[in-house]
């Protein structure tokens, strides 16, 4: 018997459901997204997602060795259960891993997705990039800053998933212990997704032109709906005093998140992804959080970090799916 | 061959060295234990504690299974290296596996005090409580709050080490970011060490004594000298203002560096252990750190952990180290 050759990999958000056929090199060979049928049941939600399984698996032409499925929201890793997922709320309850084995009789692993996209770093991105120059990464904190924050770890080649799969939501610590933190969507105030994220951004550049104490920023220029992170971005680019400082703002938030980390978990590489740290990049800032991160490090062996941004872009989600098959596999063998 | 039944293990901290015979149950068989010899040659301190394991494995009769080493400091885990540890300068550098390997004929295993700690609540302390009671624990986090602030991270069975060994450092995470936030004895400021420390806690008492703003405390009637943490407890016990006061921003420290952990490691269990958090048990204050905790927790599933204190005080250190010597073995078989 040959060995199978294509995992089939999928990646559920809140918006697209993207499906894709990856070999074991992480090299994608076929993929193809939909949008989520927005407002309709569960049924038709999961009738969606199955039909573009149907279809990558038709793709991979008969050697699938198994599906992967990074999944937008808390998930219990060894049912595969989804549990109140915020962007995904009709899909409450659903255990996909049994649902998925018996409907198309193959091995199901799911898990979520800022868990899987750092799995899906350390394999087949910034971590392989390492390794392959001969640095290979024992621990791999991954952190998505886009519409909010998130945070995957890998060690020893696995997800660390604490007792329920709930781990590295680095988004939801605190960084600002003043009486006038931020509140944050989860109902705590302080926290780094409050002050970093595409969001946090956004609503701080609001309020500060609200407060009309910037009249000569070129954000009190755009209407209202044109206040966003982007813009936020692009102001800073043209040297716009107000942007420039609420990005310091989410630097610095940044920092300290990510400080913490370092002491907690000791990672040996930190990974920036999403479309705020696109942003960050830009603007030559990633250079200025790391210095800020190693200025507050309290040893200089938990300094020994490599400090770089994602490789793997908007399909992350997807290669770790196909990364995590691949590793239950092997560990299986 | 009959299997071998006993560990020697050692505890070795800044002030004493501590050894004792332990059997696979966690039983303490014999133990003993000798101050440092303070200010004297790295060789000399070899010494003292080569000599201790000497006659604790004499006292073991021929049965010994290993030796495991709880050092209060830095370790990197593959070679058992010391190092910088800020408490025991002289042992820099000092690879114990290997000497010990050679010195005593027997398989050596060392670890940092806080993560072995972690192991021996999880193996002997608390951890076998829950399991006894038919609720195994699969990710437990362990602090010390003692002079300083550490901690120690156990996940199915095993410590979690990172990179270099140097995880868990919770002591040294952000819970002031304010401009008048304390400095930290690891050159940062703000640290839920510099807060809720027995050292912290001493020095925020005599810094608000100094302040002359609190003349109706019984503090404010000591002598300088015998402000300490225990004192602030003491007072407190007795409705003192001031010394409760302190307490409470002690107590609100640890719910945000607790929560983090929360966050970031989704354990079923918090042990909190170390002399602080006896005098905290003694005020009914765990229950207040437990509630502040639930308050900022950002999902109902991260709130399913058990919060409790240390089983095995003073002799934590010695039950993590022979817990060492036990997993490793099992792992090999």
């Amino acid at each position: 018997m040959s060995t199978p050759r294509v995992a089939i990999a999928m990646d559920w958000g809140g918006t697209w459901t993207r499906v894709a056929v990856i070999n074991q090199q992480g090299e994608t060979l076929w993929q193809t997204r939909e949008p989520n049928p927005q407002g309709s049941s569960k049924e038709e939600y999961l009738r969606n997602a199955e039909s573009l399984l149907d279809t990558a698996i038709q793709q991979a032409g008969g050697s699938v060795a198994g599906i992967g499925a990074a999944l937008a929201g808390p998930i219990e890793p060894t049912t595969g259960t989804f549990y109140q997922p915020p962007n995904l709320p009709v899909l409450d309850g659903v255990s996909f891993k049994s649902l998925w084995e018996k409907r198309f009789s193959l091995p199901v692993w799911v898990g979520n997705d800022a868990n899987l996209a750092a799995l899906g770093e350390y394999q087949f991105g910034a971590g392989k990039e390492s390794a392959d120059n001969g640095r290979p990464v024992k621990t791999l904190f991954y952190v998505t800053v886009s519409t909010g924050v998130g945070g995957g770890l890998v060690d020893n080649g696995s997800v660390f998933l604490g007792a329920n799969g709930l781990t590295a939501e680095v988004g939801h610590t605190l960084v600002d212990s003043s009486d006038s933190a931020l509140s944050c969507n989860c109902g705590s105030k302080g926290c780094l997704e409050a002050m970093a994220s595409g969001t946090g951004i956004e609503r701080i550049a609001r309020a500060k032109l609200a407060s009309g104490a910037h009249p000569g920023s070129t954000l009190a220029e755009l209407d209202e709906d044109q206040i966003d992170s982007e813009a936020v971005f692009d102001a800073a680019g043209n040297g716009d005093a107000l942007a420039i400082s609420i990005l310091d703002g989410a630097v610095a938030a940044l920092a300290i998140g990510l400080t913490n980390i370092v002491h907690l978990f000791n990672p040996d590489m930190i990974v920036l992804g999403g479309g705020v740290t696109d942003g960050l990049v830009k603007l030559d800032l990633l250079s200025k959080i790391h210095q800020q991160i190693l200025d507050r490090t309290m040893s200089e062996l938990h300094k020994e970090f490599q400090f770089t941004s994602a490789r793997l872009g908007d399909s992350v989600g997807l290669a770790g799916a196909a990364a995590l098959v691949w590793a239950k596999l092997e560990q299986q063998s």
